[in-house]
């Protein structure tokens, strides 16, 4: 994480502490949030992301104090004074302190920019494993701060050499923890529609996809699997990624597939061009 | 909230930021807590609410970092402090900062004194009101800090003059968002024994129960609640709270019972004499 950030007006300094012990985020988990990055030091897709940001405040029936574009302003002077052209950017916005656990009148409302996680290679060269794992996040079109789940999980899943955990519901597939899911059946690519978080780049590997496939975003059983002959997932911070094996079980060949391939390629052009 | 507070190994100003902003706890809701009472200025059952505290952090993979003995002489020393006899006492424990919203290495440990927080006497007279809603609570058996539902609900909870939300799970009765929910069907006690937080008022109500009624602790069917000739809910801060409607339905007459009102003396000469 970067020295500074935003939080409720000013600019403060991340290793000092900023939040009240009794804030109904912290003891609550009470919270939203969003996660952007930059590409060419442009924010990647910001009015997306901060309708996303909003909405999901408003399902907890949080608002958002600062507007789209002094949020934005605010994001660029916080690149400068940290002296980053290229970075990940965190929204954060919880309900505040709290009297009594359960009320609360004014929001913290925080602006983290933090160093670019990137992947190794290889996951994208030879493909990733994901783990599978029974779980239906709380309000799941919303951003809200239940990660417990992917957090507890994520020791299991480094031990099985999971790049993520695919969540299931009944006999449903729905999302990774922190990215969305889809699979090629032939020319036809398939990814869950309802009870996911609606990924930005989920949209854009969508509309790119259309130019080329036939695209169905429907409820997709975890049987299905075994007929896919491509996977991949998506994210902010992964692009496109190929998913080659799920649990024990290779999907396709268990190699990078040339559907898939054409769209990691797609969505790479599509970020270069990106002003 | 009181004043001093302990964090970390050492007592602070609940007044001033005390977190760092990449606390996991903040960021993702990666955290369990405990809350527990004094009577007569003792720590009522400290030990099982420690050892709750203990096993909740255990689901999460938490340890935590003060052993019980010294937790419960820093809670005399912070009440001290505070110049409070009676006091509410929370336990949180979080992983920690984290640098990638994932992992964390050293753990946030504090213990909050707070007011005790008095209901209306009117409840424990005429009974109370609870609404339902299906939810079925992460990993229902740890008293971990995702309470978006119970804080999400409280407007409309507060607008149908209920006290508490009655959590089902398909046709079962689970929880209420804070407390323990029972019911009455003669002289049988009933309530779930699953998939709920195991309260320790619960242990104690149900352990004075069995010397007068029927005690069953099994799934409860949400229709059994037309048959119910009592209710009730028991909480740390709620002891037992008579609970006279359940939505838009009365249970049994709609009045506080006899049984109800036995448990309540009991329970209050219970308290009364403990040390």
């Amino acid at each position: 994480m970067k020295k500074y950030f935003y939080c409720n007006g000013k600019i403060l300094d991340s290793r000092k502490p900023a939040v009240l012990i009794n804030d109904i985020g912290l003891l609550r988990g009470y919270g939203v949030f969003d996660f952007i990055r930059t590409h060419q030091g442009k924010i990647f897709h910001f009015a997306d992301h901060f309708r996303r940001f909003t909405r999901s405040a408003r399902l907890l029936q949080l608002r958002v104090p600062l507007r789209q574009q002094a949020t934005e302003k605010m994001i660029h002077k916080l690149l400068r004074k940290n002296k980053v052209r290229e970075a990940s950017i965190r929204l954060l916005l919880t309900g505040g302190p709290t009297a009594d656990g359960l009320s609360y009148t004014d929001p913290t409302f925080a602006i983290l920019i933090e160093d670019i996680y990137t992947f190794p290679q290889k996951l994208f060269t030879q493909g990733a494993k994901v783990i599978t794992y029974p779980h239906q996040r709380l309000l799941p079109t919303s951003k809200n701060n239940n990660y417990i789940q992917a957090i507890r999980l994520a020791p299991e899943r480094l031990r099985q050499k999971a790049v993520e955990v695919l969540f299931t519901d009944k006999d449903k597939i729905l999302e990774c923890s922190t990215s969305n899911f889809f699979i090629f059946k032939g020319d036809t690519l398939i990814t869950p529609r309802a009870d996911i978080l609606p990924g930005i780049t989920r949209q854009i590997v969508l509309r790119l996809a259309r130019k080329k496939f036939w695209v169905e975003e429907r409820a997709v059983k975890i049987s299905e699997l075994a007929q896919a002959s491509e996977a991949f997932l998506t994210a902010t911070n992964k692009f496109v990624m190929p998913v080659v094996m799920v649990d024990k079980k290779k999907i396709g060949k268990g190699r990078v597939g040339e559907r898939t391939k054409w769209l990691m390629k797609s969505f790479a052009e599509y970020v270069e061009h990106y002003r």
